[in-house]
């Protein structure tokens, strides 16, 4: 079994899947540095993207593989994979076109908390695509 | 009940915490964009932030709220708070001082899986600080 140590320290990729055999991932764009998205792997969808080089998660909802962009031909192109301290969140450094998210933003994180208030969210983005010419659902 | 449309599109914060009552968070530095530590929150954590404007999380292992650099002395001032399409992810964009991470880094994702391998880490940061000199314990 892996120690602490191990696991902190060492150069052996030991992920800590959670009770459901997932593990969060964020995906970022490697160039500008922008946070378009967090989902979900389980090791199958760690070893497609590994192998093909295409993000590819597990999503909860279908609970099936999920190759992102297999239906709005938004690939992400996995330029790194980062894990953190204790091995139980990954980063995805990727190179992508416009429009990450399926709402029609670049980046899922399109909105922020208003200043002063706790729950009124304000829209920091603009749309980058029309959703309804891209998906048929 | 909020619908899908409500969600995505609306500007209410309507956050999903999961069966835990938790959801998870990324925490990414202001200035640079670097993605900093991914962590969770429940909703005391969230209401804590927000009312102190220094970031809170709900540590799973302790079981109790958790304000970041408690310890360490490391703080993380909150700039921002952005939420996802389906809010059930939140970024908290921080401004920080050096050693983010409590083994020594700036960043808790100093290692990357090396290219061409799918087990083997290669670190790509270099420690900041001492930790044995910042933790008691």
């Amino acid at each position: 079994m892996a120690t602490k140590e191990n696991i902190e320290e060492g150069l052996e990729l030991t992920l800590k899947f959670d009770e459901n055999g997932l593990i969060p991932v964020i995906a970022q764009d490697a160039k500008t540095g922008e946070v378009l998205m967090a989902a979900y792997m389980n090791r199958a969808a760690l070893d497609a993207t590994i192998q093909t080089g295409c993000a590819t998660y597990f999503s909860r909802s279908r609970q099936k593989l999920w190759k992102k962009g297999e239906e709005s031909g938004h690939f992400q192109k996995v330029e790194q994979i980062l894990v953190d301290c204790d091995q139980d969140c990954v980063i995805l450094k990727v190179t992508v076109d416009a429009g990450q998210c399926h709402v029609g933003y670049q980046s899922c994180f399109y909105r922020a908390l208003k200043a002063g208030s706790d729950k009124e969210l304000e829209n920091i983005a603009e749309k980058v695509f029309d959703p309804k010419k891209i998906y048929k659902t």
